[in-house]
């Protein structure tokens, strides 16, 4: 954990409402961190639905191949989370640890292990043992109440300097529905998927393969849109789960109309979400919204975004508050898509700093400068070609970054 | 440029012999910098042949417009390069510049405008001015001399902290034939091209699309597999020019066989200019060299050591004296290609820290330590798949890159 609370954090944080059918408990469990919770057991009522989307790296955690074989069954009634150690590239132990804690959960809650989610996050490449924290998970899951989202945020920290909680409500199917989320980050942060682990839970009624489609279309535009330094975790999880107890009439097609605000409200949880985990991003003090237009079009458009926005040189240059437009271009060259040099145009916020193929003769040095001082810095490259566009959010690199990933492990 | 020589810089510098058919020649033209030299003229005899790589950045420099569309003659009279703008994204004023300079530099040798190179280094996206040293270059061409290979190399310096310089001698063909080369770094550096920009001359006679095979192919294991930043410049540029004077037997076949002792020396000359390239990255405190090996080929180990050369977490480990191994079975699994975690091997230096999906349990965590405080440092991941392999090398990043990259506009 750093020392200080990033000066991006929220200035307010929502109250979480407690959901129907979700009970929560973290504990001192001691795997690392000392002094702090690092331990989350989130209990579902029975008929709870889950949908997931993992890490896309070749070299996933223990947790997430675990988390997969039971996303199958479309059922979940408890997810164990744990700060401090990813269990990843931990072999069979790795999984032996996996095993034994979905065994400890599932006798915990009165369940069947196929049911458990788990992740893990911290250190990779140290044995997890898991008898370290399972045998706290009875006592977890008797004491587990609703309300205690901040908790469970809180709990699942590593380096982030602050708890990551969302929430909207909405009507769904005759009732109104809550969607509670809660993630953290810091680094390794990078599609796909971006996220390092995020928790979303409704107690809407809504079928396991449309949790699923809804997941997997939202997380594009959230979590696969922000970056904090290109690298993707071995641990990234983002789970839904939906206990059904609002009193919807359950939702059965993913094409349903009457999903259409639901499907908004989640979008809006996953965004607020994946901009906070970019404003805790290691050693941010300002966050970057990419937005490029004018493409050939949507993913050539998000390739460029990511390029600019994963450009160590881009972002030295927003650390310093120094407008170098020079370097989207550069960004924009390198990403290997159709461009054309001399149809570019890039602003910083409302400033146009260049526009076919050169410098505005009309942009303002004193007026940028004063922009490139505030904390929310928006760069927009119009590549002139065609209507794809895309957005995405990043950080800048600053020494802080260096620094903090210079001795993590030690 | 950097206030102090990073501590990677070389222990001793060759005495860079004068090569028959080039002269040198460099000035204080003021473009940027004040109290340096940032003007560099090369005049080489008539019958020179040249060939080039560049940069596949999608926005180039109007230099490299300039040489690309130079380099079907397959001859070359001249090269100027300056130091301090990079004449990038310029627009219709970028190519009129290197019209200008071109044809004042055709005027000052006395050739033709299509037997002139350029290359421009520094900001990207202010106009340069070519009368601001065009009238330079015939005073210039006239003083010219064969032996100044070091001072050529200081006048293209940007961020570099020292100049940098290679020659070899080798047998070719019935003549002893001597390849000097020049290079300068040092952010910006990723493939593909991974200089900024590099010159390389020699006295053999050999045909221009021999020269053009040669440099094609050695850049792949060189300039091609350095990386500081991952970002790539829109300038990048390595020239080889081959006045003929030595009197070796003129080659005109890249399969010659009498062309092996050739190529390998051109090959080490190379090398040793990237290597001192990524010696220099900014704020570089360390070098790395990243060996794959038993990757299912030899493109998809170059593409996993590139992510791990690239990745800003193994980076900062490395700066920060940490062997986090687990960092790299992350970039190992983060590059999209084939990799099984439970074959997974990686040694830092001698030191094996993991193997077959687990850390190695007679690691020792002291030797390791100790390790980590060199100089150079080698991190090697096996695969466990194939017979693939690749060496790619960098640096270590550090608070001094993004001090060097926070401010270096203004």
């Amino acid at each position: 954990m750093s020392a200080s609370v990033s000066p991006l954090a929220p200035k307010s944080v929502p109250a979480m409402p407690a959901l129907d059918g979700v009970g929560i408990a973290t504990a001192q469990a001691g795997i690392k961190y000392k002094n702090r919770t690092d331990l989350l057991l989130m209990v579902f009522d029975e008929g709870t639905e889950v949908a997931g989307v993992f890490t896309r790296s070749k070299c996933p955690s223990a947790p997430v191949d675990f988390c997969r074989a039971n996303l199958g069954g479309g059922r979940a009634r408890a997810l164990v989370v744990n700060s401090g150690n990813a269990n990843a590239f931990t072999g069979k132990k790795g999984r032996e640890t996996t095993r034994a804690t979905g065994e400890m959960a599932a006798q915990a809650v009165g369940c069947s292990a196929d049911e458990i989610f788990l992740a893990s996050t911290g250190v990779i490449g140290e044995p997890l043992d898991a008898n370290k924290f399972g045998h706290l998970l009875g006592g977890l899951a008797k004491e587990a109440k609703g309300g205690a989202w901040a908790e469970a945020a809180a709990a699942i920290m590593t380096t982030d300097t602050y708890p990551k909680v969302a929430t909207r409500q909405v009507a769904l199917n005759g009732a109104t529905v809550t969607i509670n989320g809660i993630a953290k980050g810091a680094g390794m942060i990078a599609p796909d998927m971006a996220t390092m682990l995020s928790f979303v839970a409704t107690d809407a009624a809504v079928a396991a393969p449309v949790l699923q489609a809804l997941l997997s279309s939202s997380v594009e535009t959230t979590f696969n849109a922000v970056t904090v330094d290109s690298d993707t975790s071995t641990s990234d999880t983002l789970l839904l789960f939906a206990t059904g107890k609002a009193g919807n009439a359950r939702i059965t097609d993913a094409g349903d109309p009457k999903l259409e605000a639901f499907r908004a409200a989640l979008g809006e949880v996953l965004h607020d979400l994946a901009v906070q985990v970019v404003r805790d991003g290691e050693g941010a003090r300002k966050e970057i919204e990419i937005e490029v237009t004018g493409a050939s079009d949507d993913r050539s458009a998000k390739r460029i975004a990511l390029s600019i926005a994963n450009s160590p040189l881009v972002k030295t240059a927003v650390a310093g508050e120094d407008a170098n437009w020079g370097r989207v271009v550069m960004a924009v060259g390198k990403a290997g898509e159709p461009a054309d040099r001399d149809r570019l145009a890039i602003w910083f916020g409302p400033h146009r700093l260049a526009h076919e193929g050169e410098r505005d003769p009309d942009y303002s040095e004193e007026a940028t400068s004063a922009y490139m001082k505030g904390e929310q810095i928006r760069i927009r490259a119009d590549i002139g070609l065609g209507e794809g566009k895309a957005r995405v959010w990043t950080c800048d690199l600053t020494k802080e970054y260096v620094a903090i990933n210079g001795d993590y492990r030690s």
